[in-house]
């Protein structure tokens, strides 16, 4: 079957057969062949890929080790020793499927312990929130120990709630604010704009503590972030900006946060206790990225980075966020290796420490790493969910969007040979800035922040099918950038 | 608009002209029209009623008055102090609402008090499940005092976990569940079988304790009755036989139910820590059904029943289930009421108490009120949700069905006018037992047991247009068959 769709994209790429201008680095001489005879060439290792995947011995496998994974380490967010645990975990399957340089590179990260942590209504009626304190924010504990942890009672913060829709509403009503737990309740019509959503939302998520305590409340209650919810609390990083006093804060339920403003809208009085342990460990953490190579044949030196991040939030399993992501970054290679299929350029997976506090890991690699810059062909983030596949979501100037497009034509096969911009993810974003097109994967991911950050994260979100597929969506890209006789264009 | 579906409506039930056939009881003098003209005589006032839930004074009154009960009393499980507060508000606003004959009967409630409770795995890896205790289960502790609370420590039972799929596989296997904690992981295609799989899976919820206790069990945990989870545990009603040991149950979600499935799988030893505070209290609880009625003006002593249930579980808010059951059957007398309609028969609300424990305030009802079964023309039960109605389920002989399928043109203009089989109701089924037909309201309720027996069952769940539509749908229905000539035929 795979031979007739052989015949169908030499054709098609022969549209694209001139040779393109390409990045100032490469060697022209290396481009004497058109994209779409470069292509063909692969043609016969990427049907092999794909008939492994769908219907020979790799079938499966991508659900089955991302189960083991994650059942076995749970949930492992930044700092954490569970973190460490899964590093050890991914270097020693790396080393036994016998990948290339396999090894785990220190950096260090913050740590922030949830500890205990629980909302109560005392007013109009008895009622338990479901929360979930905030990444990075303080507790309401008055004593915490050098070390960071609390000790004595802590009875935590008793204080009335004002329920805000807005930042701007609260600054119309700043003055109420002092004294006050602020609650916001921020609306956003999730069906029709979820980016959007995310977007408008995430501000309260991380700003919303220090804007409540500009105007003196005492602590912060944030709608979580999403648009659907079974009473489920996400939650996320905040940020302080020092500027004010820092404050506790934790996400509340779309449902919670609803029946608080239909209530104060009734004219009731509300008044919650909200009780945090969390605190920062004062000292960074030894932690680890994680990598692991196919050696190119012709050009080691060169990279196509493929990438997710191993670290989780410290709730849930992070099945998809993202133990997806680093999954098929890893696996790409794997496949490859058990096909014995090699990349004439080395591709290179990396397993991001601490994602989820914005990048840590990814930022360290940068710094030690950038002076290569000019050797990456593609860096590529998986961290958008790895639901069925549509294509790639790209960020490239225009002859490298023009390569790209003949490369989605290997896709064909598997009906994800879309190719959009935005090609997106906090820790290749370094890389993209100093000008290495970057690319994500576009999947079938509408219901991606219905588990989000959240205890719904979870292998029962991954389908065995939809992470087969995008695997072999996210291998075949970077084998086929890897294959190209130039790096990607950067002009 | 209405009056051109007026002039089609008789058109239609022309068909439908001649009289039935009828129940010995009443006196066929009364029967001297066609259906389709009494149907007809009732159209200006099923228009009104339209009028002014869609457009007029009465749109959003049914989302709004179940928002402000359910927030104001919360969760009401039967026998608490919270059920009895929900009869005072609801004898209150129907009292206000200028209904007659508005009344509480009282009636014995058991109360399952649920206590603190947790789970937590302590092999092969820490992690804390999500659980709810199943309505009825004893707890884990081995002091209770006479009033049922449990005194002194609960450690709680710490055993290994034995997961079956099914009552089959556990009696294959039924030598290894000595001393075990007994997890059910009772798989169903809820996408495509979601009533089977209810029944289905709920026969585990009801007697998973009882059969894990046969073979030597020392406590059941079961996989929600849900098709779709956020790590949502979903509570319910069990019992026991007597026959064997009363051990502790509780429910688990769908996604830790899988995990440990797939741990045993690997070979791995699962060890489980479950308390449960929770207690049967030991005697009879006062509770009361809520009646209202607008009192028929030519036959008062003939009765069209509409009902739903008052209580609820102990968790969320009880809005879908059955919150929006009893408010669109009182609102269906207040809206007539407001719009000065008088059916000719009695249309009589009543909200029960104590569905959720196996209709235990309806028994009562039913045991003292059998007497005037001949004179029921009609007993409808709202219980499957109020999202979008599509028409009615009815339960009924020939005749009764052919005089419903003439009653469903009525609310063409809504399109609600399917009538299929299957009446039915926990509340009700004891009066369609003797011979009374019986009525549920058909919507678009695919994604009810997402919410049912959960912490989402909350206002978050109800659509204001579609308890709009669901109230409509009720009360058209209820006062076109108050307002036949005679009552419903039973042959």
């Amino acid at each position: 079957m795979w031979s007739v769709v052989l015949v169908c994209l030499v054709a098609l790429l022969g549209i694209l057969g001139t040779p393109l201008p390409i990045h100032g680095r490469i060697l022209p001489a290396r481009s004497h062949r058109g994209i779409g005879e470069q292509l063909a060439a692969l043609q016969p290792n990427v049907d092999a890929m794909i008939n492994a995947v769908l219907n020979g011995d790799f079938k499966g496998q991508a659900w089955d080790r991302l189960a083991e994974f994650t059942d076995t380490i749970g949930p492992r967010v930044c700092g954490s020793p569970q973190l460490e645990q899964a590093v050890d975990y991914m270097v020693n399957v790396m080393s036994k499927d016998g990948l290339d340089n396999v090894h785990a590179e220190q950096v260090t990260n913050p740590w922030w312990i949830r500890g205990d942590e629980s909302a109560v209504m005392l007013e109009p009626r008895p009622h338990k929130l479901a929360i979930l304190g905030l990444g990075g924010s303080v507790g309401t504990a008055t004593n915490y120990s050098r070390r960071g942890e609390r000790f004595g009672d802590n009875p935590g913060i008793t204080a009335e709630v004002m329920v805000v829709g807005s930042f701007d509403e609260l600054t119309n009503r700043s003055s109420e604010a002092k004294g006050k737990i602020v609650v916001y309740n921020q609306f956003c019509d999730w069906k029709n704009n979820p980016v959007y959503c995310y977007g408008d939302s995430v501000q309260y998520r991380g700003a919303g503590a220090d804007n409540a305590s500009r105007y003196g409340a005492v602590a912060a209650l944030v709608r979580s972030v999403t648009g659907f919810s079974l009473n489920t609390p996400h939650t996320g990083m905040m940020t302080y900006s020092g500027s004010v006093p820092r404050i506790p804060t934790a996400s509340i339920t779309v449902e919670d946060a609803e029946m608080m403003q239909r209530m104060v809208g009734r004219g009731q009085r509300i008044v919650v206790t909200l009780k945090m342990d969390a605190y920062m460990h004062p000292d960074p953490q030894v932690a680890h990225n994680v990598v692991a190579e196919l050696r190119g044949t012709e050009f080691p030196d060169e990279v196509v980075l493929l990438s997710g991040h191993l670290d989780s939030w410290d709730v849930g399993q992070g099945s998809m966020d993202d133990g997806g992501g680093f999954t098929i970054s890893y696996l790409a290679l794997t496949l490859m290796k058990q096909l014995g299929i090699a990349p004439r350029r080395t591709m290179r997976a990396v397993l991001w420490s601490c994602e989820e506090f914005g990048g840590v890991g990814s930022e360290q690699y940068f710094q030690a790493h950038s002076a290569d810059a000019g050797n990456f062909s593609l860096v590529m983030e998986s961290d958008l969910g790895v639901f069925t596949p549509h294509g790639i979501q790209f960020s490239g100037k225009s002859n490298a969007t023009q390569i790209m497009s003949g490369i989605m034509q290997l896709l064909v096969p598997l009906n994800a040979s879309t190719l959009t911009g935005d090609g997106e993810g906090t820790d290749i974003s370094p890389w993209m800035s100093a000008g290495v097109p970057g690319a994500s994967l576009l999947n079938e991911n509408d219901s991606y922040f219905d588990y989000h950050h959240s205890d719904a994260d979870t292998m029962t979100v991954i389908d065995p099918d939809a992470i087969d597929r995008s695997l072999l969506t996210w291998a075949i890209t970077a084998y086929a950038v890897a294959g190209l006789d130039f790096l990607l264009p950067r002009n």
